[in-house]
C-alpha cells in the first residue's frame, strides 16, 4: 500500500489568476514582502498496489490522464509507504 | 528571498467531496487499486526576507489569516531560500 502525495502546478507561462488574487489579497492585510503567488493543487492517492515500480507507473498514468491537463499543467509526485 | 511551498488539506474528519469525485473517475478510468483520494491546496508564495524566523512567522501568519480556513483545514509550509 502507498499514499501518492501529488503536486499540479500551473506550467511557468500560463497565467494564474487565482494567484494573482491570492498576492492581491496578502498585500491588502500588509505582506508587503509578498512577490509573487502561485496556487496549484495537492492531491493525495492512497493505492492498494505492494510493487513500487507499478505504483508509480499508476500513479503517472492518473495524473496524465485526470489529475492534471498536460496542457497547462505539470505534476510530480512522492510516493510514501503505508504499513497496515 | 525565500520561497514558502504551502500546502493545505482539510482536517481528517472533514468530508471531501472533491476527494470523493475524483476517486470515483479514477475507478471509471479503470484504476481499482485506489482506496482513497483526499483533495487540497498547493500555493507557492515568494518573500522578500532574507531573515528566516523572519520569513516563517510571516509565512505562518499568512496561511492564518488567508490561505487556509483554520476550522476546516490544515497547513504546513516548507521554506527555501532562493539566491538573487
Amino acid at each position: 500500500m502507498y499514499l501518492a502525495k501529488i503536486y499540479v502546478t500551473l506550467k511557468p507561462t500560463v497565467n494564474d489568476p487565482q494567484g494573482l488574487t491570492i498576492k492581491g489579497g496578502l498585500h491588502t492585510l500588509g505582506f508587503d514582502s509578498v512577490q509573487s503567488v502561485r496556487s496549484g493543487k495537492y492531491i493525495e492517492v492512497r493505492v492498494d498496489i505492494s510493487d513500487r515500480a507499478k505504483a508509480e507507473e499508476q500513479v503517472n498514468e492518473m495524473c496524465d490522464r485526470l489529475l492534471a491537463n498536460p496542457v497547462i499543467e505539470d505534476f510530480r509526485f512522492e510516493l510514501e509507504e503505508i504499513k497496515s
